[in-house]
């Protein structure tokens, strides 16, 4: 039987070790890791193997059963991956907002880590090693809760970063994982307050609307992204066309592909059609307000008139929910009213509408004149992304591995000098 | 009837309007505020009397209604505290972390308020104007939830600065009080995640769990310290007398005060007693480990022996626990145990040890040679306090203006340069 409370308090105890760490020690273990990863790929694809079988007999679909997949290939992208996480800066011990105090006291801020992890996620075993890595990395232990679809997949990777933490004179409890797949352990973990800092949930709407109701722990809420770009009247129109196509098109299975195009009515009857000429090349399928189907009515792209709830769908495929609109007022309101606060931006030519726009829009990323793909923490240069965060505290859009950590205040006071 | 779910609306539409406000708007609210205060002071005075009344029908202690009283004096200060609020600066729409990345993407992060705070409070009325000034300096509408002692001060308080909002073109459902005393509204309250953005308990234990229990909006909690000094071997004994003296003495009945004194073994003969002998002339009482009962033995020193549970116990009150350990590591583990992470120290005169000693607890403020009343937002130079968090995320230790805001990522394309 699987006892959650041990777990956390293996856990705790595990997070002071790590807290301690240099950099050079947690990057050598990355690195052993990385090649432990690659040697034992047979035991790994064996295992996944079964996790695979079973799916099929399970009846998942094709596209669950590759996102379940690990092949030769994979494992050794995820392996490079850990070895591109060792390489990244640490953020632990880093010293800031230093100041000596009128009272006399030297007082500083030192980045430490937060402690330990939960992590819930769903499919995909690569997430199990990836977490692992950047916990590890940011000197937080982990206790991961992946799908029951990898059970095998997760037992055999957590059986091999915990051979490498021993080899290393760390505490295998630094990374341990939730292989039983009974359900009743989510809520458990959820409610570990007494060991766990953080809750990071990794999937779709369900299990963030589950951790938000159920957990006395924080949690990060994020991943679901319902984006718009308001196409202004000032817009240059053939650009507005690139970056809305490269937006929704790209990868439109992510969270920070596009919803919703809002158009601005002096230049809608213009657009929509050389909108829909380009997305049609693609495939897509357009959800039009009353508004657009006019204007769209004798056009050959796939499209049905939009319902009301069809702009609060997080599309995740090849469809985009079109609305003209009287102003950018009425962007914004539609915006406020209808986005999940991950990226909404705006297209024009007049930087008073675009300063209006990023005031009056509050996203975790506001972009003028660009797509909302941007979002991501390799393209912000953050060098890893451990989620990307909708909510307002700690950490917004992209985490990198500052946001898995914390700090806290070193104050000095003078008692050798008054000795 | 209070209508919780109309409250949260209104107060996120007035949020879209103060995150537009400029300082100089800002701060001539702050002054009108403080000037209205002092000149509504009979209204003021009037409705707390009520308070006091009912309080002294119901039987509330005279420290209780001591907290609960409002005088023309105490009424001065709170509006010149309004008026120091409003001179501080403004961290909202601070831009920082740009950059120009790869991609071209012009990046940028800019300080914004957090949305609509939710704040729960026991007794004293000054907090109602507290919470409200710093809410609006940060440009984030509140709910505010205050003790039903203070029901008719709040609402005469919540009035005027209402009026004040509306007097300066300002939505007034930017400051709002439930005087409702229904306490389902609390349970509601902390589950208006539609609306809510964070919520700040301020009161003892109970309150905090019952945030961190039923919330599904973060939650910051803190403002609960049992606090440790760890007297190393190494310390400076005349000058560790007076540090533990000044945490423990100098205002026992806040969060900040001394609750147990850790001594090293190889001193606590000499150090003790001498310890005893000064904290005898404030009327301090001990509770005293076995070991420590030994030494104190025949110290007139008021004294008991200390329950397991003592050791749990914030003592807001002249009350010190006392218990003799091996050595630092032994220290570290029994604040590992026992602290709420609020403040803890040591007392050294090595090195090696401050620096072990700091690496290892991982408590909001870690002192050196320091008493851990220097916990404090003046102290600590940050001009106010919303709360002293003892949880890690978003903020840590006294929380100022910038931890009541939070940033969006502001990305610039170059779609004009293109065209």
């Amino acid at each position: 039987m699987t006892d959650l409370n041990a777990m956390g308090l293996s856990a705790r105890h595990a997070s002071y070790q790590l807290a301690e760490l240099t950099a050079p020690q947690k990057n050598a273990l990355l690195n052993t890791l990385a090649d432990e990863l690659e040697k034992n790929s047979p035991a790994i694809l064996a295992a996944n193997a079964k996790d695979i079988e079973q799916g099929k007999a399970n009846g998942l679909t094709e596209a669950l059963i590759d996102r379940l997949l690990l092949t030769e290939e994979r494992l050794s992208a995820i392996a490079s991956d850990v070895r591109m996480v060792a390489r990244l800066e640490d953020p632990v011990g880093e010293e800031f907002d230093a100041k000596i105090l009128e009272n006399g006291l030297r007082l500083r801020k030192r980045r430490v880590p937060v402690g330990v992890l939960g992590v819930i996620y769903e499919a995909r075993p690569n997430v199990t090693i990836d977490v692992a890595a950047l916990s590890l990395k940011t000197g937080n232990a982990c206790i991961l809760r992946g799908g029951k679809e990898t059970t095998q997949s997760n037992a055999a990777v957590t059986q091999i970063i915990q051979s490498v933490l021993k080899q290393h004179g760390v505490d295998a409890a630094a990374v341990q994982s939730i292989n039983d797949p009974d359900r009743a352990l989510v809520a458990q973990l959820l409610k570990l307050d007494a060991y766990v800092d953080m809750i990071i949930p990794r999937g779709g709407k369900g299990l963030h609307k589950l951790c938000i109701e159920q957990a006395t722990i924080p949690v990060i809420t994020g991943g679901i992204g319902i984006c718009h770009l308001f196409v202004d009247e000032s817009a240059d129109l053939s650009g507005s066309v690139k970056i809305v196509e490269n937006a929704k098109v790209q990868r439109p299975s992510v969270c920070n592909s596009l919803d919703t195009v809002l158009v601005h009515e002096a230049v809608a009857a213009e657009f929509l059609p050389q909108l829909a000429d380009e997305l049609a090349k693609s495939a897509v399928s357009l959800r039009l307000d009353p508004a657009s189907q006019v204007i769209l009515a004798n056009h050959s792209i796939d499209s049905q008139a939009a319902q009301a709830e069809d702009f609060d769908q997080e599309w995740l495929s090849l469809v985009l929910s079109v609305k003209v609109v009287a102003d950018l007022d009425e962007a914004v309101s539609h915006i406020r009213q209808h986005s999940t606060q991950h990226s909404d931006g705006i297209l024009t030519s007049t930087l008073s509408a675009a300063n209006r726009f990023v005031n009056s829009v509050n996203s975790a990323a506001v972009y003028v004149n660009a797509s909302t793909r941007f979002t991501d923490g390799a393209q912000f240069g953050l060098g890893a992304e451990v989620a990307v965060s909708t909510q307002k505290l700690h950490a917004r859009g992209p985490m990198g591995l500052s946001e898995l950590t914390t700090y806290k205040w070193i104050g000095e006071g003078d008692m050798l000098a008054r000795s």
